[in-house]
């Protein structure tokens, strides 16, 4: 929430130019973006939390004459009940929302856009998507593409890896899409493949049974790195030590920190970051401060982050 | 160009906490973002220009440790010898550049991002994709979609329309594609189709010939806002009064007018803008101010610009 009456406060102890500068600017009425996101339930959406918040206070401090209001919610009934208190009393410029569902979300937000506010999507797209001004969303397909094509160099175009799957969705049906395309044109075979739910114990369940089942594994895909870490704790109980790659996705905030290490296991991560949020306010801001055009779809590529480029992605206060 | 000195000045005449803390922003390093783009050489690269010094302004009064710097250049060769000025002598952090013509401008862009800049890439995509971190582009199939769905249902799904294409280019094909597909599926008929290559005086010429061979015509879709200006000289030439619509696209200053006076005739317009590099600008800000992750690709919509949204996409100072 914005914080006038600190700004108010400090106006009264600067003098000059500036201070008449702001004055003018506090005087005019408000833009007021909303962001409506799911609570911090997990890793991923506890750094979405993170990112939405850190943006508030950014903008705020470049845009004076913009207002981000952040409301989090547990459920997809709550996230429509906050849909409800932003539109209340007050005539809200710009929505930017990651849906819990895009099932149940997608009647309250065309309700929202019918008063005129700018709609921005995130990450899960509404069932209509007419209703969205602006759509941001990662790339699963990349995720598991770019992984696979940077093993599959790594590797000599030849060995045995071992795959896991998250929750049976779109998501992981498509990142695994990704990745088995790119591997299906190699020598490398895949031995084996199940679900682990996104779950680090589960994925410590599952490498376990992997490491009993295959005498010799070159690389381990783990497809999150939630999973990596149960991953690497099997591997690392085991002893083995023929296992030269352990890769995971998302660019978990540990997962970077042993890229940023150059870790020999895992040199590399790709992005799904929980960041697009922050990405989406920004680009609704420019939309209300500089009238730059930003309805459109807004894809975000997965590029390898390596330890040169780690600290791009590397927030050492996000939770994630 | 960042305007160091003035600000400065403006600084020695502040007291207080403002003052201080823009003195330790100021001691920071700066970022540098180069914007390279064509010159004015005709009314839409004129709003280009305009819109990237527009951004230029606003993205250092809201960020002031980011120097945008715009270099405009009247032909390729030129651009090349403007990315040379860019990056020589300082770090680039970031190059946000519309390329004259993708062949000339890839390698030289390549270069560019060998040292480590980021690079965001406007309109026209360079030959290798791989080397754009950003890239922003507009919707031309939408433009002739959107513009052919309004159409459709203002002539109740039947009438005779002329239509005037450009100049033959892919973006010229994309507009003629997205119109004919969607009126294919009605009864309406398109009497005639030609070249007039985006130029106000040919369009002129073309719509007498239209007038003179078709004794009655519904509608004419002009592709473009240059050339919509020769159609309705034209027809206003001509005393001609059973055209009801006469429509263009790319959000010209001139039409947006009308749009905004409710013209009859012309009540609408589908937004190609200018202002798209403004866009890359703001995003490109947002990677560096705020770590928000900016690459990958975003598509412009085509909305249709009507009365109620006119505003959002009139720009009384912009020379397009």
């Amino acid at each position: 929430m914005s914080t006038i009456l600190r700004r108010a406060a400090g106006l009264l102890s600067a003098v000059g130019l500036m201070a008449l500068a702001t004055t003018g600017a506090l005087a005019q009425n408000k833009v007021v973006i909303g962001v409506s996101i799911p609570a911090a339930t997990h890793g991923w959406t506890g750094g979405v939390v993170y990112h939405a918040q850190q943006a508030e206070k950014e903008i705020e401090a470049a845009f004076p004459h913009i207002d981000v209001v952040v409301k989090t919610s547990p459920s997809a009934t709550a996230q429509v009940s906050a849909l409800e208190d932003l539109t209340a009393g007050q005539n809200l410029d710009a929505l930017v929302i990651l849906p819990f569902t895009s099932e149940e979300l997608t009647g309250p937000v065309e309700q929202v856009k019918a008063g005129g506010t700018f709609i921005a999507v995130v990450d899960r797209g509404l069932t209509d998507p007419t209703i969205q001004d602006l759509y941001v969303a990662g790339d699963n397909i990349a995720v598991g593409a770019n992984t696979a094509k940077w093993l599959t160099e790594k590797l000599g175009n030849q060995g045995k890896v071992v795959v896991l799957r998250g929750i049976p969705t779109v998501i992981d049906d498509e990142r695994i899409q990704g990745f088995s395309d790119v591997i299906a044109e190699t020598d490398i075979e895949i031995l084996d493949i199940q679900y682990a739910n996104w779950n680090q114990d589960q994925a410590f369940t599952l490498m376990q049974d992997y490491l009993a089942k295959y005498p010799h594994i070159d690389a381990v895909w783990a497809n999150d790195d939630d999973m990596l870490l149960g991953v690497l704790e099997a591997v690392k109980e085991s002893g083995r030590t023929e296992i030269k790659y352990a890769l995971g996705g998302n660019g978990m905030k540990e997962v970077i920190e042993m890229v940023k290490a150059e870790d020999p296991v895992t040199p590399i991560s790709t992005p799904y970051p929980p960041s697009m949020i922050k990405a989406a306010i920004y680009m609704t801001a420019a939309q209300f401060n500089g009238q730059a055009p930003m309805r459109g779809n807004f894809k975000l590529d997965a590029p390898l982050i390596t330890p040169e480029n780690a600290d791009q992605f590397y927030f050492p206060d996000s939770p994630f």
